[in-house]
């Protein structure tokens, strides 16, 4: 499985599809810094925000016994051993040299970091480097927002500016804060699923009512975005720019509605923004990827990701991944492992996809559905090319 | 496949998942007890509540090819005989012969019963004698709605009471019904998603509104109950009691909008129980059971249920379950039968859980994803043990 | 794959499912008469009414993919050739040729062709003589009445009426039109799905009601019809003839809002003609087939339609179709291909069906599901015989 592993890793699994380039993550976040108290593991297999219910364990769950199957033979012990034996060898080990060895195991080559996460977590580059590879930042849109609402804030807390005054300011300020990080980053990620629900009037909100929103989320108690003006306008501002655009859809934590995730409620935001030239790529999608793969098989500038909804799927992702399959066009589907705190989700993410996609692919050339060649680009396609073509990544990065 | 059944019953069939504790049912309903006509029998083999479409016949249904591959043995017949050799045989033996054969041979030690559906239908204790062991009823909250408005009606119609007054006697009523059904029952079930859809306000009621909603329907030409107020404060009764709390969710009979059965619509309400201590159980799901199964990981109270998807998709049971197993912990899940009716239906749906538990989870262990300890242990909690300790049922029951 | 062929067209590819009766083709479209160049060609392997991508093609698509394994051998080229080859070989035989190979080798021996969509397409008879079947016309009501009101418009333009007697003129001329359609057509199709959207009110509108829609309509500017009050009126005009009626519901081109294709949104419609000895045939269906299939459980009168499904899928109309034969009465299923434009669609579609057909059945044959027996005669129902029935077509036809 570490073949294509840039860092030379230790080869100690046989890799299920030999063959395939570096892999382009194209939607991950950073790993803790520091050791981990075996709660604080557990709490970050599960996309829940709570404990788990008495008498079970997150360790019970497809996510955990894929870390035990993956994860214990790059730290030198058998695949399944119990989690105690395994968070026992990992604090041996020490975070540094067990995100090494980990990260070192997966065959990426490029990530794309979504650093808007609370946390002491890896930044874009510390990441990439602890696998050997290229990182590159996803810019998520209502962590800018809080923080230059924040800097607004702390600026009217010393009297400097009338209510109106401050969302000129900030509206002013956000504009000014997207096209800056536009420079840098590979993209932007939205999670107004999160925050409202799809069901989001589709056209960019006009300036007045943009600073209507703002004064009243400045001067509100919370100071989480969930404004729909504010949220939409985030989108358009990041669509405005030509940079990709990521969408959180589908599953996530007990934050969300699932139904208001639907990414068919992104319809007409796809309609509207058909001519901007802005590509739209909707993250994890699962349950409802077959809905998302149809919206990439409608719509030219819609893509769709594959990552979590493979990691959270053990050997169900075989499954999952060929329902992405049916309906999205070859050349509009991306691989991502949506790896959080653990670099253990670095190692299920990118071989859970590796043995889907071999267990899929060599079931349709075997059955003479596919040729062996049109399999091989295909994968290819999936693992790296479309996310090269869409981020336009060079060869070397 | 009777290895594990309680009585001893002939074991005809090899069993596809040796070494299962006795499984506990945890939704299942009476099985009628006379003799049925071939249409009666017919009826019951669809959740439709209409007939056959001219032409055709519900034996050619996956629940109909279901009940001619395992029942058969049972009576001594070949599998897949012709549905009429199947009713003389069982003509021939009787219904409590034909009972006590079928619920011998399913492995079932608990049954726990809901018992709120009309017909000459054996109890709880009576259904699980026959097949050996032991019974525990569930509530339907609706039916017990209405037995106690009957009372409220009979007396006003003796011109006891005003209105408003038997409104409030009503509400009293209620109350302590659900008080004192909750000392002997196993838990609750509610059937809003038939009534009203499941898209209620996720909190209780006031003790007003309750009042004003029971006045109108008191006063109604319909003694069935869909109102969404009085549906909500009896889900509150229910929930305050401290007992297990199945909702119906998914597919049903055509009473049902199928897209307001969605378990998604749930998840406010889930969110407003959080804090009560009491487990909620989703109920059928199908072919929602990726939503049912995203809230049981979201939600520490919430579980699922496999049951009636199992049973009426034949040899699909097995990808029906796994769609279950992909986000649901596996402390999460709860086998059922919701064998309604005919003995039939529990031998069905015991043979379905079986069958698709060893068929996907062999796959697996084969596979290298899960070791097959843990295959073992997961099998054993989705067929008893979550049940077990949800319900808080002692090792003897 | 051609032992059923009518015509006796060349045997180059194995019969996946050796035995099956010759296929009604229950919702097809005709194919275009002339020459294609090859970005025409790429425009009808898709929904899509766009381009693909830049840096992308629809041959990479499954429908790409299943046109490079089915039809090559059909016009003596390997399986999975160079799509610029096989197009190459299609332009030396010619449009004419390339359509009698290719519809010879379906084995479809009747043709219901939907004659609602615009280009130099073949007839609903032209289509099947050349596959050497027989052809029935099915009526799309959108473009029956855009037909109607051609005709008003032009009439008003000469200054012959008000708007009201122009709506009246309209109302009166679309009941003759569907009434007398119904006396040689096979049946109707509505495509409200894409106009508005499954959401609309279950009940018949009022004749005012509809005279009121009308005079709107004919006084706007867009002929295109989706008034969702004329968009009823015509189902239940249809509903009135007793001809069975074909709803699109599910995927399509980028029109669509595809959860308000959601089957489910059609169940008050269900309800409200269940009494009227007319049969609904929801086609499509995907992502939405079980909520489909649950709709053919539920009510006698409603069928579930495989095509296109299966055609866009690839090796994966295996998994579809068992998604529909899970709650689907057998004998409430229909094959189709819903081709259109490409005679490689008739190949592609009927190739899928059977070979997703021989896979699902055989493999509950092997486990024991299913006797032999059942799996041959609920493939000819599927194939053919409840398409038959539905119709009413005899034997011969």
């Amino acid at each position: 499985m570490t073949a294509q592993a840039p860092d030379g890793a230790p080869d100690s699994v046989p890799d299920p599809f030999p063959g395939l380039p570096p892999l382009i993550d194209q939607h991950c976040h950073g790993v803790l810094r520091g050791d981990l108290s075996a709660a604080e593991f557990e709490s970050y297999l599960t996309e829940s925000d709570r404990p788990a219910a008495a008498g079970t364990t997150f360790f019970d769950t497809q996510a955990g016994f894929a870390v035990r199957r993956w994860c214990p033979p790059l730290l030198g012990l058998a695949p399944h051993c119990a989690p105690g034996a395994y968070l026992a060898r990992r604090r041996e080990l020490g975070p540094a040299e067990t995100r090494r060895l980990l990260l070192g195991g997966t065959g990426i080559g490029t990530y794309l970091v979504d650093t808007g996460l609370p946390g002491d977590l890896t930044g874009a580059h510390e990441t990439a480097e602890a696998g050997g590879g290229t990182g590159h930042e996803i810019v998520r849109l209502e962590t800018l927002a809080e923080r230059v609402a924040a800097g607004v804030r702390a600026a009217r807390t010393a009297g400097e500016e009338t209510a109106d005054a401050a969302a000129e300011v900030f509206a002013a300020g956000l504009a000014d804060a997207v096209r800056d990080a536009a420079r840098t980053a590979a993209g932007f990620k939205s999670v107004a699923a999160y925050r409202h629900g799809l069901a989001l009037a589709p056209e960019p909100p006009t300036a007045a009512d943009v600073v209507t929103a703002a004064r009243v989320w400045l001067a509100a108690g919370s100071h989480r975005l969930a404004d729909p003006v504010l949220l939409r306008h985030l989108m358009w501002l990041a669509v405005g720019t030509g940079r990709p655009l990521q969408l959180h859809t589908g599953f996530g934590d007990p934050d969300l509605r699932l139904h208001h995730a639907d990414p068919a409620l992104l319809t007409d935001f796809a309609h509207a923004t058909a001519g901007t030239g802005t590509d739209l790529i909707l993250l994890h999608c699962y349950p409802y990827h077959r809905q998302a793969a149809y919206l990439a098989h409608a719509f030219p500038h819609v893509y769709a990701d594959v990552g979590l909804a493979l990691g959270h799927t053990g050997p169900r992702a075989a499954a999952v991944l060929a329902g992405f399959l049916e309906l999205a066009p070859f050349g509009k589907l991306l691989f991502s492992t949506d790896a959080y705190g653990l670099p253990e989700l670095y190692t299920v993410g990118s071989a859970a996809f590796r043995t889907a996609l071999a267990e899929v692919l060599t079931g349709w050339v075997r059955a003479g559905a596919w040729s062996a060649a049109d399999a091989d680009r295909v994968a290819a396609l999936v693992a790296a090319g479309n996310a090269r073509r869409v981020y336009g990544l060079s060869e070397g990065r």
